[in-house]
């Protein structure tokens, strides 16, 4: 028995086009970005990696994402899972700054650091800072748990449980499952999955639109390591333009 | 404590737009239609009735009205819950024929009979239709409840379980609750809560894109009998059109 897991990063937002950090302020899709998961959902249907449950962020480039992708492959109709917890990372007070004139204000070393550091996040969002999520309802459960700014180690921390408590209990009933979510959460995911070391973390880009399919065995250990995109050169070729963003 | 409940018929169709009977072949929203979800959005933020969570048919028609209303009104994050049980009627061996021509073929009555007698249902479609969903994946469970026809009175017996068992239970927490259907799924809703009789029913016509919303008391009967529009002008006018479908 092998447990079939795609993964599907979001298609271009409005702001990956204007190269701002975004985070969790709620941007839509582009139209490329509409595009790209429209494609998404034709390499899933080509690939025949039909998903019977999808499980996707609060973001609406996620959802939508999603939407777009599974029309497309018929699967509209499955069913609907939803967690903060694969939101982007937070930002902290990066939210809304442009990439570019980030790094030429503070450096390569330390846009590096915000940007890839495994447990140094930026500096914390101000309450009053247009793109802080305070008051948003979609967050008003979390209390404590709502983060104000958060490194990669910080995603583990808070994506972890929604994968044991949700995600691994649809795997084990053989469905085919889709998580429809973002840069830095997948990246949470790819390094428990891979077993990557916190060192290593910092140089997987996982490109946008492209499904990352992954066949796990009875112990949820990939049969492929790193799994196997359904496009791999065009998944190479955004995995590298990933990597040089800001730039 | 009143409990709230927002009712939304899909937006215009592809086959709404040629005037074929639709029933539950899966056909995508036309432009009109998509626009129209857009609109049901605006008034659902504007009138203040945001949902926290969804109901929707498996029909995409269903699910991207509810997907753009949703966005439209920032609630694109809400959990969402998908059953065969909010499809439309199946129209039998009518799917995909024009409504013109069968009214010109069968005559004034035999056309009334079939698209508003209460427990008269079209003749059953061929397993080997092309408008069948014989060997659907999205309804493999169904086994012996799979419909092959169906009048008003078999959409009512297959859609009061739901309502029972789903939404109620959503209602009865305090939230808001949006059904996002059909024609014939959300009459069947209205004459169950509205407690219009088997005749009556006929001539209830439910326009598309125009959130309806009832208040619901400690006994979920309406406050307000009929429930009420958000834009009653544009409902009324809406619904006149519905019931001259197929002139």
């Amino acid at each position: 028995m092998t447990y079939t897991l795609v993964l599907l990063r979001h298609g271009e937002s409005a702001w990956n086009a204007e190269n701002l950090f975004t985070g969790w302020v709620d941007v839509p899709l582009s139209d490329k970005g509409r595009a790209e998961a429209v494609h998404g959902g034709e390499l899933i249907a080509d690939g025949g990696v039909l998903p019977d449950v999808v499980h996707t962020s609060l973001l609406r480039r996620a959802i939508t994402t999603a939407a777009l992708a599974l029309d497309t492959a018929d699967r509209h109709w499955i069913p609907v899972r939803r967690s903060w917890r694969l939101n982007e990372r937070h930002y902290g007070a990066l939210q809304g700054k442009d990439k570019k004139a980030t790094l030429e204000a503070y450096g390569e070393e330390q846009f590096m650091t915000w940007r890839r550091s495994f447990d140094v996040p930026p500096p914390p969002i101000d309450a009053g800072s247009e793109y802080s999520q305070d008051g948003d309802l979609r967050y008003a459960d979390l209390g404590d748990q709502m983060p104000r700014t958060e490194c990669l180690k910080d995603v583990i921390a808070r994506f972890l449980p929604y994968w044991e408590e949700s995600i691994v209990p649809d795997l084990k009933t053989g469905k085919v499952v889709l998580v429809a979510a973002h840069g830095n959460s997948l990246r949470a995911l790819v390094k428990h999955l891979d077993g990557i070391s916190d060192d290593d973390i910092a140089g997987l880009n996982i490109p946008t639109g492209q499904p990352l399919v992954y066949r796990l065995d009875d112990e949820l250990r990939p049969t492929v390591p790193g799994g196997e995109y359904l496009d791999p050169v065009a998944a190479k070729a955004a995995a590298e333009a990933v990597a040089n963003q800001g730039r």
